[in-house]
């Protein structure tokens, strides 16, 4: 599939960071920077610049504050090529005061992640950070659980209202299967004719990967995946088979299967990602991988007939 | 996706057993197919029915010859409910003398292994089957390396010559996209009128449960799935999430959780299977499994972009 139009965003560290507290060291971010510009891939986010006051630096790490100073250490003596750097903002989790005048920033887009019900806030976010000077997307978390009218309201809103680049079918509980993201992509276009569709997948039932082929097919310009589907739970679509879909000749997969090797295979250790009977049952359910996180982290991760008990236990429901 | 006709094969002792040389414990065998007839699933295949001039028994377990004595071993005291016991021949490796029959045999079902190169030492033992009064099935394997003419012609001659119930689509490289499902869906049907399509797919790029619901939604009626996905090198599409999807009222996904949890989870310490980079460049590069299979079992397998020069390497080509 070669499509000129087509924009590759590399989430590695800023959706990895929900695995982690975003405690990235600083040597894996540069290196992960490194290889992503080396690739060709069109776009890097390196964390999200989130609230503070929501969020305490001394839990988190700087990849979840994307402060200029720390992404200055990463870029520093790079040549990105024609990648491009991205930051997310969650429209209800982040301070428009926080988005920087574009000539100050090394940050070139600005992805800003809602929940339907938090329109507003995103488009408030948004128009800030174009009034800056940066290119936005708006990400639509959750889209498993949203349906009309109130997506087709929000939709129409992020097309009349907001200069976005594109707005993303965001799969956060990995629930979808492709005839889902044919119809959402279908439902997007009808109220999104002036600006790009995007996909973000979730891998719970091992369909990230796919669903992100599907979108491409069904016409979506904007596709985001992670370095070995690195992520929270089951984890993202993993960038390099992206690329080995994609075939545009501007990509260049050695950089990312060195950097694999070298730095995502050893944070195996550290962090469990990857395709788990919990996060399939969730994902199945469409729900929030929250519990079966919990349940991987106990005693007990093997009993699925218990947890499966669990998810689906609709007492005083 | 809920259709009557679709007929679910589980194939985790006969296509995990390419991952152990077939020696599984007789108590995992008899635990998977308490669970499978619990489960509701439509046939569970035991392992090979290959030829002991071929495969040395002092090699390989009881599952690569699936001789009768150890398959009532297997069934003895369980209630199958309406599951079917299959086993497989290869076309090259088989004999059809092996064949006892029917009313000797607990088996139901013979399901052929064949490249189309041997398409006609598949027929042979097909008829030798429905004569013994067996339903059979063909199973087309490397697909990704075939195409007419010769395909087509295999395809008529299984279509005139055998009495086959389904005519399978076989990804043993993992090498497809979901167009090129569909594409073959397509080509088979222009010549496969009186029986049913099949899909077998596998994991090396993530895709095998997407193929696997691409080719259910292109009327694809007989589909392979394995628990957790349990094969060799990345594995294939595992059953517990194609039931999920078919969501078909006679299954029953609890049966199949227990049996992951308590026989299935224990052989990853054993057999090594799922994404692995190695197994992605392979599926990418349309090749068979087994060089990346010997570079994962090395010391440096984590080196791929030493793996991807030499699978890339065209010395001498």
């Amino acid at each position: 599939m070669y499509r000129s139009e087509i924009r590759v965003v590399d989430c590695t560290i800023r959706d990895g960071g929900l695995a982690n507290d975003s405690q990235f060291a600083l040597e894996t971010v540069q290196a992960v920077y490194r290889a992503i510009c080396a690739a060709g891939v069109d776009y890097v986010e390196l964390g999200y610049r989130n609230s503070k006051a929501m969020f305490s630096p001394d839990e988190f790490g700087p990849w979840r504050f994307c402060d200029e100073k720390h992404l200055r250490q990463v870029t520093e003596g790079v040549d990105p090529g024609n990648t491009k750097i991205c930051v997310m903002m969650d429209a209800h989790k982040s301070d428009a005061d926080d988005i920087l005048p574009y000539d100050q920033s090394v940050v070139d887009l600005i992805r800003v992640a809602t929940y339907v019900k938090d329109a507003d806030k995103a488009i408030h976010i948004c128009s800030r950070a174009a009034e800056q000077g940066y290119d936005t997307t708006i990400n639509i978390m959750a889209i498993s659980k949203e349906g009309p009218p109130f997506l087709d309201e929000a939709l129409q809103q992020f097309e009349e209202e907001t200069q976005a680049k594109a707005i993303y079918v965001v799969d956060s509980f990995g629930a979808l299967y492709s005839e889902e993201i044919h119809y959402l992509i279908e439902r997007y276009r009808m109220y999104i004719k002036t600006k790009e569709i995007g996909v973000h997948c979730h891998n719970s039932q091992q369909l990230a990967f796919a669903n992100t082929i599907e979108g491409v097919i069904k016409g979506a310009n904007f596709v985001d995946g992670t370095l070995y589907g690195l992520g929270r739970g089951a984890g993202n679509c993993p960038l390099e088979l992206l690329l080995g879909f994609l075939k545009n000749p501007k990509f260049n997969l050695l950089p990312l299967l060195e950097v694999i090797g070298s730095k995502i295979i050893p944070l195996t250790e550290e962090i469990e990602w990857g395709y788990h009977i919990p996060y399939m049952l969730a994902g199945i359910l469409n729900q929030h991988p929250r519990e079966a996180m919990a349940w991987m982290a106990g005693k007990n991760k093997h009993d699925y007939a218990e947890l499966y008990a669990r998810l689906t236990d609709e007492t005083g429901a």
